[in-house]
């Protein structure tokens, strides 16, 4: 049975990999699948960012060889930055007296 | 209802904090707590390493601050390396013909 680190692990890979294999080279993201991508797993962070030309920035940021395209290694500073965000949440609100 | 990526990051953080809340500072890894989390969240890993000194290499490797704990932006890049590795392993398997 895998462990619960295993898990989350292996579903950051199946994610990445369910939307890079929508088409054209099955191991990186283009701009389109990076977008669907935000959609559909990442909608409250994207809603969140209120700027139309977010989908671009992600893009042109993760997209590090220039080279139109998002692999594995250039997607995961995405979520590295994204669960530093949420744990130093986490920590807030651990740290907030509860309401009598 | 999270995502599945969503829910990737959120256990990354519950099981860091499962062990980092066991004693002392709640937000930080001792080595006896990072100890513990490689033995039950990544007991095959830790076991592939075949090298006693492995968790006081990790703990070495991730104290970037030299503070003798490791907090969660510390820990992130251990999860980072293995994600890498383990996406390279499944594509090396996902490109491997299917024997007949």
């Amino acid at each position: 049975m895998p462990s619960d680190l295993e898990t989350s692990i292996e579903n950051m890979i199946m994610v990445f990999h369910r939307y890079a294999e929508e088409d054209g080279d099955k191991n990186t993201l283009t701009k389109k699948e990076l977008k669907k991508l935000l959609e559909m797993e990442l909608s409250s962070f994207l809603k969140s960012q209120k700027d139309t030309e977010t989908v671009n920035k992600i893009m042109k940021d993760l997209d590090s060889n220039k080279d139109g395209k998002v692999d594995f290694e250039e997607f995961v500073p995405l979520v590295v930055g994204l669960s530093i965000a949420c744990e130093q949440m986490y920590k807030f609100h651990k740290q907030k007296p509860t309401k009598k």
